[in-house]
């Protein structure tokens, strides 16, 4: 019996990071990294990777917006994107027609929540939450195996957050200005807010601060509402050393109004390495469509 | 055969409305209020109702928070409470025990959004919120059957709100005070902003614009974040003619950012009548545990 692979593709607004795995040793057998430039172009190129890695099933995690109902007329599209040339691309039936196997599509950060959930153990009696403070906001949530949104996918990243009474910043959404979590959290803001990229900043600043406090904003929204038992905050804007930043503002804000498990284990960092979540997730839908 | 009865619970702070139904007929055959005192008092009375009208089994919809965990010691209890006595009272147990039958408990506006989803046609694709805007502000959400929160149950109506520039309260929370959605919203605000309660109020009072601006807002954040098919708003704060404001102001909100349905079907008032949105869930709650 010869081993069985699966596909990961994580489609950014960069760079379309591609991934072999063997089914059997969980070994990761091929990777590559495309740039993303047209469709054309990108959607090919990954195709050939496949074509000289052969695999029986591919998940894919992408940028957004994606169409994710399946009584769409343009399911497994991108949706209208600001991303330019991108609008209403096809993925999910682009890689089935080209490849003849079968593939699922997701966000970007619902399969970086898938891979956390699987790496965390699969609890269906878990509800987890993977948020990303990176170059924008994104959120993914799953409760009881299932993404939340169901055919629509959550954009919890732009909901409006009381904006800090130290903040005169007018805001990085291009939608919502200043009345938004990413508007107010991106990696942008911090440029926008200090004239200094973040990478470039002492983590000292207090400018980490204030981002943490909008952080905790949107993670006590989203506790509140969804009352996620592992909430996984990813992306480069903040690190480890912020997280109990987080927890003090999020234990502020609640006031002993909900009973809260230990912060700790709540609030926490990633567990899959190398921003590894997506790619994990992607195998794991994959495999999902073998069984 | 003789017809089979089930039993519906709307435990509330000042009262709890008590139902019977006819499973076969569909028809509610006996009905009682019964005042909120002790829970001694109260639950005892509950019992003898429906041992004068006896049921197969109960659906409970109660005021919070509750323990709807069920590995958890105190499941079917209502946890901490600030209703004076009520803290750690059993609900669930109590009337499994007392009167034979099995009995299922979640929160009086999961209650409500569990009848909307049967009288709006039970559609397990569709995801369904329904929030109460009335003395205080809870919300309740289904997605492909299941009530989001699944072993927790959802306190959005706490979530955190910009505050309008125009709005100079100092809020009516007790625990967030003028930084969440109950404390900008709920009905005692009316009265904490103009000295007058919301009812003796002209409904072209400007209060119910500002109301219907946050509604709108708690209603953004909910949308992003779980994606509603139907949002339904409760309670007797808004009316039907708030409505369109509140449509207004969250597609302006959006500012094109998600695509969004037609919003008079997306943000839409009760169609079961007679605030009866809960006794229906209960009812059908019990019936589920018949199957």
């Amino acid at each position: 019996m010869t081993d069985t692979f699966v596909g990961s593709i994580e489609a950014g607004g960069t760079k379309f990071i591609l991934g072999v795995q063997n089914v059997e040793t969980g070994e990761t057998t091929a990777t590559k990294r495309v740039p993303t430039t047209t469709p054309a172009e990108t959607l090919a190129a990954c195709r050939d990777f496949f074509k000289e890695n052969p695999v029986k099933a591919i998940g894919i995690g992408s940028f957004g917006p994606i169409d994710i109902d399946p009584k769409s007329a343009t399911f497994g599209y991108i949706s209208k994107t600001p991303k330019a040339g991108w609008s209403n691309t096809e993925l999910k039936g682009y890689f089935e027609k080209e490849l003849g196997v079968p593939a699922v599509l997701t966000t970007d950060v619902n399969a970086s929540c898938y891979g956390e959930y699987i790496a965390r153990g699969r609890d269906d009696e878990k509800t987890y939450l993977y948020i990303t403070i990176g170059t924008g906001v994104g959120a993914g949530a799953i409760q009881q195996g299932h993404f939340i949104g169901y055919t629509n996918h959550s954009e919890m990243g732009h909901m409006r957050i009381p904006k800090r009474a130290d903040d005169k910043y007018e805001g990085g959404c291009p939608f919502h200005h200043d009345a938004c979590g990413e508007g107010l959290t991106a990696g942008p803001t911090i440029k926008g807010r200090t004239g200094i990229p973040g990478e470039d900043l002492d983590r000292s600043h207090p400018v980490f601060d204030l981002i943490s406090y909008y952080v905790a904003e949107m993670l006590y929204n989203i506790y509140l509402t969804i009352r996620p038992d592992v909430m996984v905050v990813g992306g480069s804007v903040l690190n480890e050393g912020d997280m109990p930043t987080v927890r003090k503002y999020f234990a502020e804000m609640n006031n002993d109004y909900v009973a809260l498990p230990h912060l700790d284990e709540l609030i926490v960092r990633p567990i899959v390495a190398n921003n590894g979540s997506a790619t994990l997730g992607c195998f794991e839908m994959a495999k999902d469509l073998l069984k």
